[in-house]
Formats: structure tokens, sequence, C-alpha cells
């Protein structure tokens, strides 16, 4: 069978973890993947969490082998704005050397490459050099709630000498990538209530305050001039960049023109005293999500509104503590909101920030694997985006994870027309397969 | 027929002018009207503009009588939010003394008292003491763009000696109010463009600038620390208050625990140094009526935005100049906006500020009819709504407006749960009545 049509079929499913109106679809893909594990020939179930199932599928394990776990999720980020994609986000299509799917690189591209290594392998050679456990889960893109009691409850049968995940970046197509930290993140609903319902601007303006204008207020002080995160102790557990990755990254071939290229942005900006790489890899961010008020349809209507709301999200960096830094962040707010409107905050996720020695026996032996694959030296980088669960495999299995990505700096993860470039689909399975015989060896 | 009917009927169109999908709704909402009036008793038609069509309609004219033109307006205000309404906002329901409906107060309950009113007359008398033309409009809502060529091109027919204007409000029920003037205002949406498409905040977050941020900061400007507006030359035309106007307004049976109740905000705040009264009568404003940015749904989505759009308006008094406003604020906007985004003003509806005197013999008269009809002395206010129109008259027609409103401060009007007071209805027919009369008799 063709890898192309698994990935088609995989990608179909609307596996949005955010909306609920989407749960049915996030199951039905679940039970797809784990018949198709089942087909590749591994052990494979779902395990029941008060969320959506983690999928779990393993080869016959043997005492005398390293064992292995790869991780990835299937579930994918909620599609809006619609009308930005070019094709439907779950009808995916080739166009050129891509293939053009929500989900098409974050993640199911690069979990299913591993899975077609390991189905190939089994194929051709019977038995794969390790034993093999895979830990899908289905809310990643909402910060992976129970995966961690999933791990706690199973921690024999899922224990492993390493993990393996390929949900990062290359930095540039044909150049493997070895990525040895990762943001960390929070996120926090910002709501506030000034008068009961909305109000006639005309009868009512001048009188009270306006919960939008008093978000806009509060939301202008959460940087400085210099663009940096003005919360007070933001920065004291930062750890500072070291010299050489500063001297690394700046030979990267990441530059800002193709930076500029691929966010469309008009110029870059951050941050003072930094490049851009330090800017999106080793320096924490506030950003503004989602803002929401009063009447947005078309036209004007004159109202003070009732409420007003804004999503954040806190990018985190070694050694920031999610849930210190949650409290600096709500502290704050609560000081600048004043006794005129009312004011609520939503926890929603987090997760730890991830920072691993690249020079250990089993990053060594994943380098070479990434060699091989793409006969070409191996490039050394952080990256901005978060996997929380690397900390859990930490603090829990005791394992540090490989992070071996294929997302390329303009697959549009999270952005309309998401999509994968088609020869890192089939070097995926490459690479799956060239990492387990690298780290069979190991001693 | 019992009254209440027609106001059923009129009620029930969804006429809302700033919606295009309710077109065909306030289309046929003009057809009925124009019907109505001709069954009055009325010669009545509709003038056909670019937008929607203003309704005339006009009595047996004599030249020895005094002209006074009615104006009203047919269109509402949207309806959202929709869930905060406990009946649907275009099922009119009688709960208690009040009727319930988008509209009710705002106008078409005021304006079906006048045109029941004259009917009566007619059928009572056989005549009227004036000669009447009635001008009732479909885009009060959204600036009343086309009112004015339809005045300027029609001034013969619809030539007056005064304007009589219900559209304004009582400080309370059963006390008769003279309005002797109004806000303008100007509105305008503020649009920025960060990056071409939504970011993934863990990629990019921290190298671009985030529009709702800028959009934050911008916004943040808008008002000092003592709560006046901030953008320069803003108050330069303001119009001090009289000491007769502080002194009358602070005796009001309007007091601060009847404004905080109605509008359940926690607390009263505005500009520094003016009563509540004066703040939202005779004092200008900023006011965000809608922001809109990134994902607003269920949960979080770790994104940068790429849009960030708010909806301004700005109530003007005597004797600012919406044109000199609108270039201020632009001119503000732009100096503060960025290099690192892109920004884009949509000029919508603005108005005049109106004020006239209140002891001239056609104010006197007014004052008269109120005073017949609700038997107690009448209160002198200014009001914070706009109605743009009475300058349109002064300008067009050279004709005065008085501003003679049943509206109650607890109507809601522009608010989910919009409601008349019964009797303010059956007054309002009165009060047409007492007005007439009283207006023929001015020398």
């Amino acid at each position: 069978m063709d890898p192309l049509e698994d990935l088609f079929t995989f990608l179909r499913f609307p596996s949005i973890s955010a909306d609920s109106q989407f749960r049915n679809e996030v199951e039905a893909c679940a039970e797809w993947l784990c018949h198709r594990l089942t087909q590749a020939g591994l052990e494979a179930h779902r395990l029941v969490t008060p969320g959506f199932p983690v999928v779990v599928a393993r080869n016959q394990h043997r005492p005398d082998r390293k064992t292995v776990l790869i991780y990835g999720h299937y579930d994918v980020q909620p599609v809006d704005p619609l009308a930005l994609w070019d094709s439907l986000p779950f009808e995916p299509v080739v166009k050129g050397n891509k293939i053009y799917a929500r989900g098409a690189t974050d993640n199911k591209g690069q979990i299913l490459a591993h899975i077609l290594g390991v189905e190939q392998a089994l194929r051709e050679k019977g038995d794969l050099p390790v034993n093999v456990v895979f830990v899908i889960e289905g809310e990643e893109e909402v910060g992976s709630g129970h995966l961690g009691q999933v791990l706690t409850d199973h921690r024999q049968a899922l224990g492993a000498d390493i993990v393996a995940v390929s949900d990062t970046g290359m930095v540039a197509p044909g150049i493997p990538t070895f990525t040895y930290g990762l943001r960390g993140i929070f996120c926090l609903e910002l709501r506030l209530q000034g008068p009961a319902v909305d109000l006639h601007s005309g009868i009512f303006g001048g009188s009270v305050a306006n919960p939008a204008t008093v978000l806009s207020r509060m939301l202008s002080a959460l940087h400085d001039a210099h663009g940096r995160v003005a919360v007070p102790g933001f920065y004291d557990d930062v750890k500072p960049l070291e010299d050489w990755e500063r001297t690394l990254w700046a030979q990267l071939p990441l530059t800002d023109e193709l930076w500029l290229r691929t966010t469309g942005a008009k110029q870059l900006s951050g941050e003072e005293g930094f490049s851009t790489l330090e800017r999106v890899w080793a320096r924490p961010t506030a950003e503004i999500n989602g803002l929401a008020s009063g009447y947005q349809g078309e036209g004007s209507k004159t109202i003070v509104p009732s409420r007003a709301v804004a999503k954040l999200s806190f990018r985190l960096v070694p050694n920031q503590d999610p849930e210190k830094i949650r409290r600096q962040v709500t502290d704050f707010l609560r000081r600048l909101c004043p006794e005129s409107v009312s004011m609520d905050t939503l926890s929603q996720h987090e997760g730890k920030p991830y920072l691993v020695r690249p020079d250990s026996s089993y990053g060594r032996a994943a380098q070479r694997a990434l060699e091989r694959t793409f006969q070409k030296p191996v490039a050394f980088i952080r990256e901005g985006g978060s996997i929380p669960i690397t900390q859990t495999f930490k603090d829990v299995l005791g394992t540090d994870t490989l992070l071996l990505g294929l997302a390329l700096p303009d697959c549009k993860a999270h952005s309309p027309n998401e999509n994968f470039l088609l020869e890192n689909f089939y070097a995926g399975i490459r690479l799956n397969q060239n990492l387990l015989e690298e780290l069979a060896h190991v001693t």
C-alpha cells in the first residue's frame, strides 16, 4: 500500500481536541490509529482517560534489548480562520512536493512515518533491533492534561531507556536537526466584566468604565519599551544563553530575510539585545492569542460593552517554572485591574521548558541516525515551541527525550495551509529505521 | 383597533439596518409603515435612496397654518448578544407595565405614538391644527447617511417651521423632559495587520509584532490618567458647561445610585472634575465598542494573530466638529502605530452635536404641551446620545428641532431586553395632540 494513502486517511479525521464539538471525530481517529498499529504488526490498545484515549502499541519485547518509547499525538489544532485556507483543512491534497492539511506536519505526518518505518522493518526483517513502545496521545494541543497520569499508572509497562519524538523542526530542507531544548508554556484567559449588559454609548458613555478600554490598558502593561515582559520577577529564573549557542545559531541558514518571508510580517521585532533565533528559542514571551469584546459584526454598534476577554499565553525558557510564572502574572494583572470592573482568570494548559545535554550517548546515536538519513552534518538547535510531555517523561519515567523533528520553517503548523514536504515524510520512515538501529548499539 | 396591536406588528419587523442580511426585512418594515400612514388618513409614500427608503406622509396642507415636521426612524439596532434576552427581540411581549422588544423605545414605540395621535385627531375632528409632515427614515442607527440628500432634494416639499422628534429621554417616569442639547458622534474601525497569517506562537512568538499587543498599546493611549481623551486638540472646541446647567442638573432625580443600578456597573467612573450627568451630557468620550483578534473559541489556541480590529466611537459635544476630530484621531492613531504592523482605518458614520436655546417661542410651546400631558413641571436636560439629523434639519431646512422624548433611563435601548413603558406609549399619543395644538398658536 502507498504510504501516502495512509497519510490521507489519517489527515481526514478532524481530530481537534480544543473544540468539544469534534469529540466524536477525535475518538474515531484514535480507533483508526489503534487499528492501523495492529495492522503494522504491533500489539495495540487504547488507554482510557477522562479526556481522549492514549493509543499504545508495542512489538514483542525481549529483555536483552534497549527499549525505545516513540511519542506522538493524533490531535490537531483548530482550523479557523477557515477562509484563509486554499483547500479544506481535512481534505488533504498534494500540490507540488507538499501535502496540505491540518496536522500534515503537526503531528500526523511525522508520527505516521515512525509507524510505517517500524512496519516496513518488521515486514522485511521479521523483527526490530530494539523494543518499541508507541505512546500516541490525543490531547497534546490542549496541554497533555492526562498523559502524566497515564505514564504514572503504567510506569512499568511504558518504561523505556530513551524517548524519541518527531514533533520539532529542521532548520532547512535536507539539513538534519537535533533539538536539545524547548520552551515551556502557560496559558490564561483574562475576563473583565464592566456593566451588567452592553450599554448605549450615548446614554451611558463616559460614566462607567469600558471593560475593553480597561483590558487594553492592562494588556499594554505586559511589555516595557524594550520588548521585555514587564511582569515583576518574570526573568528571575531565566538561564542565560551560553556563548557556544549564540555562536552556533548565528551560523545557521535561518536568516532574518527568510524569517520575514515565512511570517509575512512587515519587519521583525522583539526583545532588545537578542537575535531572532535567540528571541524564539531562548527568551520567554507574553503573547495575546485572542481578543473579544462587544460588537464585531458588520458596520458599527455604539455600545459600551459589558465584557472583554483576552486569551494569553506565555512561552517559558529554562529554568522558569510555569506555576511560579502563573502566580506572578495573575498577581500582576490583579494589581493592574481597577476597582471599576470585575476580573476573572481561567487558567489553561501549562508545561515546563526542557533542556538536555546534546552529547549524551543516546544523543550521539540519534545524531548518527540523522546523518545517515540525510547525508549531511547535524545542526544543533533549541526550539520555541512547547512539548511539555518531555519534562513529564523525565519526571515520571526518568527518561530523556530525543527530539528529531521534520517540520520545516514554512510548514504553517497551527496556521491556515499547514503542509508537510513529501520527501520529509519518506525521510521520516528511513530515519525511524536508522534511529532504532543506532539506539540498539548504545552501550 | 387597539393601539398596542399596531405596536406589536411594527416591532415584529427585524429592521436591523447595520446588518445586510436583514435588508429585506428593513424594506418590508418601510412598506408596512407607508401603508399604515395611509390608513391613518395621510398621503404617504416612500422616497428611494441608495440605502433604505425614507417614508414621508402629510395631511392636507393649508398655507395659513404652521407646518410641523415629525421625524423618527423605523430601523433598529442589532440584537446580539441574543443569549442575554429574556424573550426574543422580535417577538414583543407585555410583562407588567412594559412592552419588551428591540425598537420598543428606540424608536418604533415613540414614532408610532405620534402617528396614532394624528390618526385619532383626524378621526375625531376631521382635521389637524397644523400642517404635518412625517419623515421616518430607515438608517438612523447607521448614521442617517442618505437623509441629508433627501432633505436637500425635497427641500420645498419637506420645508417646515419646526421639527419635532421623540427619540430622547425622560429623567424619570411621569416627569416631562425637554432636551435642548445632544452629543455628536464619529465612528471608526481600526484594523491592524501583523504577520500574513496566524502564526504558531512557539515557533515564531517573540520575533514579530503581535497586532493584538500593538492594538492594546494604541488603545491604552486614548485616555490619560484623569479619564480625559488624550488625542491632541480633542478639547479645543468644547463649549464649557454654563453654571445654570450644572445647578439645574444637580437637582434632577437622576442620582448616582440610580445610575449604578441601571448600568449594573461596579462603580461609576469617568473624566475627573465632572458629575455623572455632566460626563454623559456635556463631555466628549472615546469608547471602544468592539474588539476582535485571533482565537476566540473554546479553550486555547497558541498563535500570534495576523489581525486585530477595534471598533471605536467618539461622542462629541458642542462645538466639536466630527470632521476635525476624525482628522485628529486618525493622525493620533497613525503616530501611535509602530512600523512593525500595517494600519488601516475605516470611517463609519458621524454626526454633529446639537444645542438649541430652550426659551424660543417654539420651545416654550413644546414645554406647555409637555406640562399639559404630564401635569408636572418640565425638566431641562441635554442628552448623551446622538441624533445627527437635528443638525442636518438646521443646515438644510434652516429649522430648529424640539426634542420631546419618552425613553426612560432603564429602557435598555441598544441593549438586550429593550422595553417601553406602556403609559408612555399612551402619553405619547396625547403629547402629539397637545403639541400640535400648542404649536398652532405660536406667533
